[in-house]
Protein backbone atom coordinates (compact mmCIF):
# COMPACT_ATOMS: atom_id res chain seq x y z
CA UNK A 1 0.00 0.00 0.00
CA UNK A 2 1.22 3.37 -1.06
CA UNK A 3 1.73 5.32 2.48
CA UNK A 4 1.71 9.25 2.59
CA UNK A 5 1.99 11.31 6.31
CA UNK A 6 -1.65 11.43 7.28
CA UNK A 7 -2.47 13.71 10.09
CA UNK A 8 -3.01 12.75 13.34
CA UNK A 9 -6.04 13.93 13.54
CA UNK A 10 -7.34 12.07 10.37
CA UNK A 11 -5.71 8.71 11.74
CA UNK A 12 -7.92 8.94 14.93
CA UNK A 13 -11.11 9.26 13.33
CA UNK A 14 -10.67 6.30 10.92
CA UNK A 15 -11.49 4.31 13.98
CA UNK A 16 -14.42 5.96 14.39
CA UNK A 17 -15.79 5.65 10.64
CA UNK A 18 -15.00 2.04 10.78
CA UNK A 19 -17.55 1.48 14.12
CA UNK A 20 -19.90 4.16 12.27
CA UNK A 21 -19.58 1.60 9.10
CA UNK A 22 -20.30 -1.66 11.40
CA UNK A 23 -23.29 -0.16 12.87
CA UNK A 24 -24.91 0.91 9.57
CA UNK A 25 -23.83 -2.72 7.71
CA UNK A 26 -26.02 -4.27 10.68
CA UNK A 27 -28.53 -1.89 10.31
CA UNK A 28 -28.59 -3.13 6.61
CA UNK A 29 -27.43 0.21 4.88
CA UNK A 30 -25.46 -0.59 1.72
CA UNK A 31 -24.52 2.48 0.59
CA UNK A 32 -24.09 6.09 2.08
CA UNK A 33 -23.49 9.61 0.97
CA UNK A 34 -20.16 11.64 2.28
CA UNK A 35 -22.66 13.93 3.56
CA UNK A 36 -25.32 11.30 5.64
CA UNK A 37 -21.32 9.59 6.88
CA UNK A 38 -20.59 13.00 8.39
CA UNK A 39 -23.65 13.90 9.90
CA UNK A 40 -23.86 10.64 11.60
CA UNK A 41 -20.64 11.69 13.06
CA UNK A 42 -20.29 15.48 13.20
CA UNK A 43 -18.45 16.03 10.11
CA UNK A 44 -18.83 18.06 7.21
CA UNK A 45 -19.31 16.12 3.91
CA UNK A 46 -16.05 17.81 2.59
CA UNK A 47 -13.84 16.50 5.79
CA UNK A 48 -14.97 13.28 4.95
CA UNK A 49 -13.83 13.61 1.45
CA UNK A 50 -11.31 15.13 2.37
CA UNK A 51 -10.08 12.21 4.85
CA UNK A 52 -10.15 8.88 2.41
CA UNK A 53 -8.79 11.07 -0.48
CA UNK A 54 -5.68 11.18 2.00
CA UNK A 55 -5.24 7.27 0.82
CA UNK A 56 -7.21 7.40 -2.57
CA UNK A 57 -10.06 7.48 -4.43
CA UNK A 58 -12.83 5.33 -2.18
CA UNK A 59 -16.43 6.34 -3.33
CA UNK A 60 -18.07 7.62 -6.72
CA UNK A 61 -19.11 10.97 -7.39
CA UNK A 62 -22.93 11.76 -7.09
CA UNK A 63 -22.86 7.67 -5.95
CA UNK A 64 -21.53 7.51 -2.99
CA UNK A 65 -19.75 4.93 -0.99
CA UNK A 66 -20.49 0.80 -0.62
CA UNK A 67 -20.34 0.71 2.90
CA UNK A 68 -18.94 -3.02 3.01
CA UNK A 69 -16.15 -1.61 0.63
CA UNK A 70 -15.27 1.00 2.25
CA UNK A 71 -15.02 -0.39 5.70
CA UNK A 72 -12.62 -3.00 4.29
CA UNK A 73 -10.40 -0.39 2.48
CA UNK A 74 -10.40 1.66 6.23
CA UNK A 75 -9.84 -2.05 7.91
CA UNK A 76 -6.44 -2.29 5.67
CA UNK A 77 -5.42 1.24 5.85
CA UNK A 78 -5.92 0.71 10.11
CA UNK A 79 -3.37 -2.75 9.69
CA UNK A 80 -6.19 -4.71 10.88
CA UNK A 81 -5.52 -7.48 8.02
CA UNK A 82 -1.92 -7.72 8.73
CA UNK A 83 -2.36 -10.53 11.31
CA UNK A 84 -1.08 -8.18 14.08
CA UNK A 85 0.30 -10.32 17.00
CA UNK A 86 0.34 -9.02 20.92
CA UNK A 87 0.78 -10.43 24.77
CA UNK A 88 -0.65 -8.60 27.50
CA UNK A 89 1.47 -8.02 30.57
CA UNK A 90 -0.51 -7.95 34.49
CA UNK A 91 -3.64 -9.75 34.64
CA UNK A 92 -5.18 -7.27 37.33
CA UNK A 93 -8.49 -6.11 37.00
CA UNK A 94 -8.14 -4.09 33.79
CA UNK A 95 -6.10 -6.79 32.20
CA UNK A 96 -9.09 -9.12 32.78
CA UNK A 97 -11.28 -6.90 31.95
CA UNK A 98 -9.68 -6.43 28.55
CA UNK A 99 -9.18 -10.43 28.33
CA UNK A 100 -12.95 -10.84 28.96
CA UNK A 101 -14.61 -8.14 27.20
CA UNK A 102 -12.67 -6.57 24.53
CA UNK A 103 -12.41 -8.78 21.30
CA UNK A 104 -8.70 -8.30 19.94
CA UNK A 105 -9.77 -10.61 17.46
CA UNK A 106 -12.65 -8.23 16.19
CA UNK A 107 -9.85 -5.90 15.59
CA UNK A 108 -7.27 -7.95 13.58
CA UNK A 109 -4.96 -8.63 16.65
CA UNK A 110 -4.26 -11.65 18.12
CA UNK A 111 -4.28 -12.11 21.48
CA UNK A 112 -1.39 -14.82 21.92
CA UNK A 113 -0.02 -15.24 25.70
CA UNK A 114 -0.31 -13.28 29.14
CA UNK A 115 1.80 -12.64 31.97
CA UNK A 116 1.39 -12.25 35.15
CA UNK A 117 3.81 -12.26 39.03
CA UNK A 118 1.11 -14.57 40.76
CA UNK A 119 2.16 -18.07 41.45
CA UNK A 120 -1.86 -18.75 41.43
CA UNK A 121 -2.07 -17.67 37.74
CA UNK A 122 0.65 -18.97 35.93
CA UNK A 123 0.34 -21.80 34.24
CA UNK A 124 -3.53 -21.58 33.71
CA UNK A 125 -5.03 -20.16 30.65
CA UNK A 126 -8.47 -17.09 31.18
CA UNK A 127 -10.51 -16.72 28.13
CA UNK A 128 -8.65 -19.39 26.43
CA UNK A 129 -5.13 -16.98 26.76
CA UNK A 130 -2.07 -18.99 28.48
CA UNK A 131 -0.96 -17.13 31.49
CA UNK A 132 2.73 -17.48 32.09
CA UNK A 133 5.06 -16.24 34.36
CA UNK A 134 6.78 -12.42 33.93
CA UNK A 135 10.31 -13.92 34.43
CA UNK A 136 9.32 -16.06 31.27
CA UNK A 137 8.92 -12.82 29.15
CA UNK A 138 12.34 -12.24 27.80
CA UNK A 139 12.75 -15.73 26.27
CA UNK A 140 8.94 -15.57 24.83
CA UNK A 141 9.77 -12.10 22.99
CA UNK A 142 13.09 -13.75 21.75
CA UNK A 143 11.07 -17.08 20.58
CA UNK A 144 7.78 -15.66 19.79
CA UNK A 145 6.88 -12.61 17.09
CA UNK A 146 4.94 -10.28 19.07
CA UNK A 147 4.17 -6.74 17.34
CA UNK A 148 2.04 -5.07 20.44
CA UNK A 149 2.44 -5.66 23.90
CA UNK A 150 -0.45 -4.38 26.13
CA UNK A 151 0.92 -3.00 29.47
CA UNK A 152 -1.64 -3.53 32.72
CA UNK A 153 0.60 -3.64 35.07
CA UNK A 154 0.78 -2.10 38.55
CA UNK A 155 2.08 1.58 38.18
CA UNK A 156 5.30 0.60 40.23
CA UNK A 157 6.11 -2.26 37.98
CA UNK A 158 4.99 -0.19 34.53
CA UNK A 159 9.30 0.95 34.03
CA UNK A 160 11.02 -2.30 34.84
CA UNK A 161 8.43 -4.22 32.30
CA UNK A 162 8.64 -1.71 29.46
CA UNK A 163 12.34 -1.70 30.01
CA UNK A 164 12.43 -5.62 28.94
CA UNK A 165 10.22 -5.24 26.27
CA UNK A 166 11.97 -2.47 24.43
CA UNK A 167 15.25 -4.33 25.36
CA UNK A 168 13.67 -7.31 23.23
CA UNK A 169 12.54 -5.25 20.13
CA UNK A 170 9.07 -4.93 21.05
CA UNK A 171 8.28 -1.02 19.18
CA UNK A 172 4.77 -0.66 20.42
CA UNK A 173 3.05 -0.25 23.80
CA UNK A 174 -0.55 -0.24 24.61
CA UNK A 175 -0.24 1.46 28.13
CA UNK A 176 -2.90 1.77 30.46
CA UNK A 177 -0.97 2.16 33.67
CA UNK A 178 -1.23 6.05 33.75
CA UNK A 179 2.58 6.10 33.49
CA UNK A 180 3.78 8.73 30.90
CA UNK A 181 6.39 6.33 29.22
CA UNK A 182 8.55 9.17 28.06
CA UNK A 183 10.47 7.78 25.15
CA UNK A 184 11.10 4.82 26.90
CA UNK A 185 13.00 3.94 23.51
CA UNK A 186 12.75 6.74 20.53
CA UNK A 187 11.55 4.38 18.30
CA UNK A 188 8.79 2.80 20.32
CA UNK A 189 5.10 3.61 19.23
CA UNK A 190 3.48 4.43 22.54
CA UNK A 191 -0.44 4.56 22.77
CA UNK A 192 -1.87 5.87 26.05
CA UNK A 193 -5.00 5.04 27.54
CA UNK A 194 -5.03 7.16 30.40
CA UNK A 195 -8.59 7.25 32.00
CA UNK A 196 -7.79 9.92 33.88
CA UNK A 197 -7.04 12.23 30.99
CA UNK A 198 -10.61 11.07 29.98
CA UNK A 199 -12.67 12.03 33.19
CA UNK A 200 -10.32 15.12 33.34
CA UNK A 201 -11.15 16.35 30.33
CA UNK A 202 -14.95 15.53 30.96
CA UNK A 203 -14.70 17.70 34.43
CA UNK A 204 -13.16 20.56 32.67
CA UNK A 205 -16.44 20.91 30.33
CA UNK A 206 -18.64 19.98 33.45
CA UNK A 207 -16.86 23.10 35.33
CA UNK A 208 -17.52 25.11 32.63
CA UNK A 209 -20.82 24.39 31.64
CA UNK A 210 -21.64 24.72 35.79
CA UNK A 211 -19.68 28.33 35.41
CA UNK A 212 -21.99 29.52 32.71
CA UNK A 213 -25.39 28.34 34.12
CA UNK A 214 -24.49 30.22 37.14
CA UNK A 215 -23.65 33.22 35.69
CA UNK A 216 -26.58 33.44 33.55
CA UNK A 217 -28.39 33.00 36.93
CA UNK A 218 -26.67 35.70 38.41
CA UNK A 219 -27.68 37.64 35.31
CA UNK A 220 -31.45 36.65 35.58
CA UNK A 221 -31.37 37.85 39.34
CA UNK A 222 -30.48 41.18 38.76
CA UNK B 1 -12.89 32.02 37.40
CA UNK B 2 -12.79 34.11 34.53
CA UNK B 3 -13.90 31.58 31.82
CA UNK B 4 -12.44 31.78 28.34
CA UNK B 5 -13.10 29.19 25.00
CA UNK B 6 -9.93 27.23 24.94
CA UNK B 7 -9.03 24.70 22.38
CA UNK B 8 -9.61 21.14 22.32
CA UNK B 9 -6.09 20.27 22.37
CA UNK B 10 -4.91 22.50 25.15
CA UNK B 11 -7.64 21.02 27.37
CA UNK B 12 -6.12 17.69 26.36
CA UNK B 13 -2.50 18.54 27.41
CA UNK B 14 -4.13 19.75 30.66
CA UNK B 15 -4.34 16.37 32.18
CA UNK B 16 -1.05 15.46 31.04
CA UNK B 17 0.52 18.70 32.60
CA UNK B 18 -1.36 17.63 35.95
CA UNK B 19 -0.12 14.12 35.64
CA UNK B 20 3.35 15.12 34.95
CA UNK B 21 3.44 17.98 37.88
CA UNK B 22 2.62 14.84 40.20
CA UNK B 23 5.41 12.99 39.32
CA UNK B 24 7.66 15.79 39.80
CA UNK B 25 6.43 16.42 43.41
CA UNK B 26 7.17 12.14 44.20
CA UNK B 27 10.59 12.87 42.84
CA UNK B 28 11.08 16.12 45.10
CA UNK B 29 11.37 18.60 42.30
CA UNK B 30 10.19 21.95 43.48
CA UNK B 31 10.53 24.41 40.56
CA UNK B 32 10.63 24.00 36.64
CA UNK B 33 10.94 25.79 33.61
CA UNK B 34 8.68 25.59 30.67
CA UNK B 35 11.64 24.44 29.01
CA UNK B 36 12.30 21.60 31.30
CA UNK B 37 8.37 20.89 31.49
CA UNK B 38 7.89 20.73 27.57
CA UNK B 39 11.06 18.35 27.11
CA UNK B 40 9.21 16.17 29.72
CA UNK B 41 5.94 15.98 27.51
CA UNK B 42 7.21 16.38 23.87
CA UNK B 43 6.46 19.56 23.63
CA UNK B 44 8.17 22.84 23.04
CA UNK B 45 8.96 25.34 25.99
CA UNK B 46 6.69 28.36 23.77
CA UNK B 47 3.64 25.45 23.88
CA UNK B 48 3.75 25.18 27.37
CA UNK B 49 3.74 28.83 27.99
CA UNK B 50 0.84 29.49 25.86
CA UNK B 51 -0.92 26.70 27.05
CA UNK B 52 -0.98 28.22 30.48
CA UNK B 53 -1.49 31.84 29.22
CA UNK B 54 -4.97 31.07 27.90
CA UNK B 55 -5.91 31.14 31.70
CA UNK B 56 -3.57 34.02 33.10
CA UNK B 57 -0.31 34.24 33.80
CA UNK B 58 0.80 30.91 36.23
CA UNK B 59 4.71 31.73 36.28
CA UNK B 60 7.19 34.08 36.68
CA UNK B 61 9.59 35.73 33.76
CA UNK B 62 13.18 33.97 34.16
CA UNK B 63 11.77 31.87 37.45
CA UNK B 64 10.18 29.37 36.36
CA UNK B 65 7.11 27.54 37.71
CA UNK B 66 6.33 26.71 41.33
CA UNK B 67 5.26 22.99 40.88
CA UNK B 68 2.81 22.64 43.81
CA UNK B 69 1.38 26.18 42.49
CA UNK B 70 0.99 25.18 39.18
CA UNK B 71 -0.38 21.58 39.95
CA UNK B 72 -2.95 23.45 42.31
CA UNK B 73 -4.16 25.74 39.63
CA UNK B 74 -4.49 22.93 36.57
CA UNK B 75 -6.63 21.39 39.21
CA UNK B 76 -8.34 24.01 39.65
CA UNK B 77 -8.88 24.69 35.79
CA UNK B 78 -10.14 20.82 35.50
CA UNK B 79 -12.99 21.25 37.88
CA UNK B 80 -11.35 18.67 40.40
CA UNK B 81 -11.78 21.14 42.96
CA UNK B 82 -15.74 21.48 42.38
CA UNK B 83 -17.10 18.46 44.28
CA UNK B 84 -18.85 16.76 41.77
CA UNK B 85 -20.82 13.77 42.51
CA UNK B 86 -20.82 10.76 39.98
CA UNK B 87 -22.69 7.18 39.73
CA UNK B 88 -21.35 4.61 38.05
CA UNK B 89 -23.92 2.62 35.97
CA UNK B 90 -23.10 -1.67 34.96
CA UNK B 91 -21.02 -3.43 37.56
CA UNK B 92 -19.31 -5.93 34.98
CA UNK B 93 -16.01 -6.67 34.49
CA UNK B 94 -15.08 -3.01 33.38
CA UNK B 95 -17.11 -0.68 36.20
CA UNK B 96 -15.54 -3.19 38.44
CA UNK B 97 -12.22 -2.33 36.90
CA UNK B 98 -12.93 1.21 37.65
CA UNK B 99 -14.24 0.81 41.14
CA UNK B 100 -11.46 -1.12 42.42
CA UNK B 101 -8.49 0.53 40.39
CA UNK B 102 -9.63 4.10 39.11
CA UNK B 103 -9.21 6.20 42.25
CA UNK B 104 -12.42 8.51 41.68
CA UNK B 105 -11.40 10.86 44.56
CA UNK B 106 -7.80 11.35 43.59
CA UNK B 107 -9.27 13.69 40.64
CA UNK B 108 -12.01 15.22 42.79
CA UNK B 109 -15.14 13.09 42.04
CA UNK B 110 -17.15 11.24 44.74
CA UNK B 111 -18.46 7.94 43.24
CA UNK B 112 -21.81 8.25 44.99
CA UNK B 113 -23.47 4.81 44.26
CA UNK B 114 -23.40 2.52 41.40
CA UNK B 115 -26.34 0.16 39.61
CA UNK B 116 -27.05 -3.14 38.06
CA UNK B 117 -29.38 -5.26 36.86
CA UNK B 118 -28.35 -8.41 38.54
CA UNK B 119 -30.15 -9.22 42.09
CA UNK B 120 -27.39 -10.95 43.94
CA UNK B 121 -25.64 -7.43 43.23
CA UNK B 122 -28.04 -5.26 44.11
CA UNK B 123 -28.22 -4.02 47.75
CA UNK B 124 -24.29 -4.87 48.53
CA UNK B 125 -21.53 -2.50 48.44
CA UNK B 126 -18.32 -2.87 46.04
CA UNK B 127 -14.84 -1.34 47.38
CA UNK B 128 -17.54 1.36 49.62
CA UNK B 129 -19.70 2.11 47.00
CA UNK B 130 -23.71 1.05 47.04
CA UNK B 131 -24.62 -0.47 44.25
CA UNK B 132 -28.76 -0.31 43.59
CA UNK B 133 -31.10 -1.55 41.18
CA UNK B 134 -31.01 0.11 37.56
CA UNK B 135 -35.13 0.45 38.32
CA UNK B 136 -34.39 2.72 41.21
CA UNK B 137 -31.67 5.32 38.95
CA UNK B 138 -34.89 7.75 38.30
CA UNK B 139 -35.35 8.30 41.52
CA UNK B 140 -32.24 8.03 42.72
CA UNK B 141 -31.52 11.10 40.19
CA UNK B 142 -34.66 12.93 41.54
CA UNK B 143 -33.15 12.70 44.91
CA UNK B 144 -29.59 13.37 44.53
CA UNK B 145 -27.07 15.76 42.54
CA UNK B 146 -25.24 13.90 39.95
CA UNK B 147 -23.30 15.70 37.91
CA UNK B 148 -20.83 12.56 35.85
CA UNK B 149 -22.52 9.31 34.88
CA UNK B 150 -20.00 6.73 34.33
CA UNK B 151 -21.63 4.16 31.60
CA UNK B 152 -20.12 0.42 31.48
CA UNK B 153 -23.65 -1.13 30.31
CA UNK B 154 -23.21 -3.73 27.80
CA UNK B 155 -23.38 -2.56 24.26
CA UNK B 156 -27.08 -3.35 23.92
CA UNK B 157 -28.13 -1.23 27.00
CA UNK B 158 -26.44 1.70 26.18
CA UNK B 159 -29.40 3.84 24.67
CA UNK B 160 -32.01 2.67 27.23
CA UNK B 161 -30.33 3.67 29.97
CA UNK B 162 -28.90 7.14 28.27
CA UNK B 163 -32.31 8.41 27.63
CA UNK B 164 -33.45 7.37 31.42
CA UNK B 165 -30.06 9.56 32.34
CA UNK B 166 -31.15 12.56 30.32
CA UNK B 167 -34.50 11.95 30.84
CA UNK B 168 -33.80 13.60 34.51
CA UNK B 169 -31.35 16.20 33.96
CA UNK B 170 -27.93 14.47 33.28
CA UNK B 171 -25.24 16.31 31.13
CA UNK B 172 -22.31 14.49 31.47
CA UNK B 173 -21.53 11.05 30.34
CA UNK B 174 -17.92 8.97 30.64
CA UNK B 175 -19.22 6.63 27.95
CA UNK B 176 -17.41 2.90 28.00
CA UNK B 177 -19.56 1.06 25.93
CA UNK B 178 -17.94 1.98 22.62
CA UNK B 179 -21.48 2.88 21.02
CA UNK B 180 -21.38 6.31 19.72
CA UNK B 181 -24.43 8.20 21.84
CA UNK B 182 -24.63 10.65 18.54
CA UNK B 183 -26.19 13.54 20.21
CA UNK B 184 -28.59 12.02 22.73
CA UNK B 185 -29.66 15.18 23.86
CA UNK B 186 -27.82 18.58 21.99
CA UNK B 187 -26.72 19.24 25.64
CA UNK B 188 -25.32 16.20 26.89
CA UNK B 189 -21.30 16.39 27.37
CA UNK B 190 -20.04 12.79 26.16
CA UNK B 191 -16.48 11.33 26.22
CA UNK B 192 -16.02 8.72 25.17
CA UNK B 193 -13.39 5.92 25.85
CA UNK B 194 -13.19 4.02 22.91
CA UNK B 195 -10.70 0.75 23.75
CA UNK B 196 -10.99 0.07 19.95
CA UNK B 197 -10.51 3.52 18.48
CA UNK B 198 -6.74 3.25 20.97
CA UNK B 199 -5.97 0.07 19.75
CA UNK B 200 -6.73 0.92 15.91
CA UNK B 201 -4.72 4.08 15.79
CA UNK B 202 -1.80 1.99 17.42
CA UNK B 203 -1.97 -0.63 14.98
CA UNK B 204 -2.03 2.02 12.00
CA UNK B 205 1.21 2.92 13.19
CA UNK B 206 2.51 -0.20 13.42
CA UNK B 207 1.44 -0.82 9.92
CA UNK B 208 2.99 2.06 8.84
CA UNK B 209 6.16 1.28 10.35
CA UNK B 210 6.42 -3.19 9.30
CA UNK B 211 5.35 -1.13 5.93
CA UNK B 212 8.80 1.05 5.92
CA UNK B 213 10.92 -1.99 7.30
CA UNK B 214 9.99 -3.46 4.73
CA UNK B 215 10.70 -0.85 1.99
CA UNK B 216 14.00 -0.29 3.31
CA UNK B 217 14.79 -4.20 3.47
CA UNK B 218 13.85 -4.36 -0.07
CA UNK B 219 15.66 -1.39 -1.13
CA UNK B 220 19.17 -3.04 0.80
CA UNK B 221 18.61 -6.32 -0.78
CA UNK B 222 18.45 -4.64 -4.97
Amino acid sequence: MKRVKVSNNVIRRLPRYLRKLDELSESGVDKISSRQLGELLGLTSSQVRQDFNCFGEFGQQGYGYRVSALREQIAGILGMDRGFSAILIGVGNIGRALMENFCFGDWGVKLAAAFDVKPALIGTQYKGVPIRSIEELGRYLQENPVDIAVLTVPKAAAMGVTETLTAHGIDAIWNFTNVELTAPNSSTLVENVHFSDSLLSLSYFVAERRDEQAAKQAKEEK
